[in-house]
């Protein structure tokens, strides 16, 4: 289809288009609503125009990987022992850790409240050229996004398949992100309801002033559909509209008619920001931690989701403390060599060669921050290297590049314009998984592959973040 | 619920703004789109922020009367020799109503390619208040929105009121609009399929640069989920996409890949405005309307929609020579006082009224153009009708205005302002219709009333145009 004609990609565009604005496939531009002007903007997410071809193998290799990325991620967040020695050379550099370890510690104190957790996690891949095999980019373990605007792009992608007669040289997924997920908190909170005769509801925990309710709102609607009542709570105002029983119970009072729910499920969708721990933030997470209400995913896992975590799980012979051999290997497989800069005697190897990187090696050195775009790629590694502090080295992680096939085709809406070329691809592998921590370890009670993102970007652009403009959603064309 | 504090209007507002952007309650600003930029704004469309309150009976009622209101039109727009009398005196000065009429000469001149006429129809009514009956305000038989609209209007009032546990006194309605304007075109495409070896498509007439997609996609994709093809074309594209055969077969011809379509049904989505009829327009609307494609709806169902149309319906004797008598009895009770400005002994007797009103009698002159606008109110009328030249006054209409009751309060978000205080709704019932045009007269093959708009404004604002600004799309609350 790379021959396209103009007109016929502006056909393509208007066809995408009205398909994602009669199907919610939208950004809501809350911050350029005019002050006082109850209307409110919005744009159609960016998205490809054709689907982009990837490897049917690899993906299906990704989707067998997920339940052991569960597992491993939930068996070591019960680690308290490795999680401390993990986080411990941080804390006295990184606020964030700091805080979300204090809240970890805080809520010992107390006592675990409820033993239940819920986990939606998303592991991120693309493909590395010279093995033609599978690379994890990251693991994410704490309000993972992109799983509406996937199944969006994937139905649009198939409607237009259809609408205009295209035909592909390969296979069109299909999608269904959005009841796996409210599958997964249904599950949740079908088992703290059983112990309960209260009214009961999830409380999704968002942002004030959010751009991406169109990721969010299909599942609240999901679960309304279930019967389960579902509500949404910004996070600044969590404190003034729920409650904490003396035994832990949390309780939601609705801000509209005053009804009170006992809370079943807290689906964190914010406070993934160490901005959002300043003023009274702290108290808010400590609140709902400290609460008896399953938390999806409590603050343990949460921690699971820093870059720090990832390299650590890949030193040698932590993945095989918590998983079983065979699934051990796979998830290794997936692995690229990455070291956090702690002076390690591995740690420095990698360090050496980034330095003076061999065989045409790339390098990239990214802080222990959420949401990526603080990354430090390529020439610019060396030297951010000799200058970096040894005092807060700890606090980044050095990773050895994926380098994805050069010679995948795309086209692109990246919302400012119509890209035509090399395209690279990330896959993201959705997973749900329910477990009852103890101090025997855990005991899984769910654990599933819940489906998949995939978003593609022109091949140069560094970050992959679709909602600030680099990269778009995508459909995978299985070959 | 008038008693709501500004914050429960906030949440409101938000609720519904959500609601609204991922089920595709929205406008498609094409027209605010940065050149060479790919991307598209939109905007929810204007909306109730509750349901307005609306007599169950009067409801009732007005889709009781829609089937006789399908007959009347559909047997009137076969009467010839009355549909020239009525349009004569107009041809000299009215541009657009001499080229539909050219339109319809020179499609008879060729004779009948397809007898049979689909039509999509809406009646609309206000609430007399003096007497709490039903006041139709006009009837549209030609490229009829808003059903879609309507039905995501009434499905936002259900679930806010779910999610927010609203308590209304008053029955909300569901709505199906979408769905029974889909069987409709698809009976007519059935119809045409039997005849018919060929891959046949329904060919939707739109408008370029379209800001009310909204409205017309979901009908589209309603069939293409039935398994009916269903394709767009420009108004301007339709001579460069279609061909017409030697017996007058309708081939389009798909822009993306080239396939051939015999197209079943023309539905027109454009074409209403005279504008559109300038340039290429007339041999645009010949070419559609000399084809074996069943029109949805022909040309002479289309002057049917004129103002002097519904004028001409209301003289005395009229009604009752196309209905059974109970029939027009039921139509006619819905007629306020109305007269085209043809010099006839009634039209100077509501004349001299409007110039002179008694007992606070409001009068409304409105011109014989499409989509309003251009109308004539209140203190205006008397010197508008003293320096109206005679000559052109045979294009007006003079009518006793509806006066609704001034007791119901509504909350309206009319897209620049949050309304609270006294409105006006007007209730629109959909129709379809699918009949056989004969010498001897038509053979109905399908009669149906298909669901309903309702619009809410401001009590003062006059005009009633929701993508225009003026005024919301809205629920009724029965009462």
């Amino acid at each position: 289809m790379a021959d396209l004609k103009d007109d016929q990609v502006d056909r393509l565009v208007s066809e995408i288009h009205d398909y994602q604005i009669t199907h919610g496939s939208l950004l809501k531009l809350v911050r350029l609503q005019e002050h006082g002007n109850p209307s409110v903007p919005c744009r159609p997410v960016s998205v490809s125009l054709l689907p982009t071809a990837f490897p049917g193998r690899l993906f299906d290799d990704a989707l067998a990987l997920q339940q052991s990325f569960n597992e491993l991620y939930v068996r070591a967040s019960n680690d308290h022992q490795w999680l401390e020695s993990v986080l411990r050379p941080l804390l006295q550099y990184d606020e964030f850790v700091r805080v979300l370890w204090k809240i970890v510690q805080d809520t010992r104190k107390r006592g675990q409240a409820q033993p239940i957790v819920c986990g939606i996690f998303r592991s991120d891949y693309m493909v590395q050229k010279d093995s033609m095999s599978l690379k994890q980019v990251e693991m994410n373990t704490f309000s993972v996004a992109g799983a509406c605007h996937a199944e969006r792009a994937a139905k649009m992608h198939r409607h237009v398949q259809n609408a205009l007669g295209i035909k592909h040289n390969g296979t069109l997924l299909e999608s269904n992100n959005t009841s796996s997920l409210v599958e997964s908190l249904a599950l949740a909170h079908e088992h703290y309801e059983q112990a309960t005769s209260h009214k009961v509801c999830v409380l999704m925990i968002v942002q004030g002033m959010n751009f991406n309710i169109a990721d969010e709102r299909p599942i609240e609607y999901g679960l309304v559909h279930k019967g389960i009542p579902c509500y949404r709570c910004d996070w600044y105002d969590v404190l003034s509209s729920t409650t904490l029983d003396r035994d832990g119970t949390l309780l939601f009072s609705h801000s509209f008619d005053g009804e009170h729910f006992e809370v079943s499920v807290v689906y964190y969708r914010a406070g993934y920001e160490y901005a959002e721990y300043e003023e009274d933030g702290i108290r808010i997470r400590l609140h709902l931690e400290q609460s008896r209400a399953i938390k999806c995913p409590d603050v343990l896992t949460h921690l699971m989701t820093l870059k720090i975590m990832q390299a650590a799980l890949a030193k040698q012979g932590v993945v095989e403390r918590y998983l079983p051999l065979d699934d051990a290997s796979g998830v290794r497989g997936t692995f690229m060599p990455m070291q956090p800069l702690d002076g390690s005697e591995a740690s420095q190897r990698l360090r050496q060669e980034a330095m003076a990187p061999t065989d045409g090696a790339r390098y990239v050195v990214k802080p222990n921050l959420e949401g990526g775009g603080h990354n430090i790629f390529d020439e610019a590694v060396p030297q951010f290297l000799e200058l970096l502090d040894r005092e807060v080295s700890g606090g980044y992680t050095i990773m050895r590049m994926i380098e994805p096939p050069q010679d995948i085709q795309g086209l692109l809406n990246t919302g400012d314009r119509i890209y035509r070329g090399p395209v690279v691809s990330e896959l993201g592998v959705l997973g749900t998984c329910l477990w009852r921590r103890g101090k025997e370890g855990v005991e899984i009670l769910s654990n599933k592959a819940a489906g998949w993102t995939f978003k593609t970007k022109p091949t140069g652009v560094q970050e992959m973040n679709v909602v600030k403009g680099n990269g778009c959603f995508d459909c995978p064309l299985l070959t």
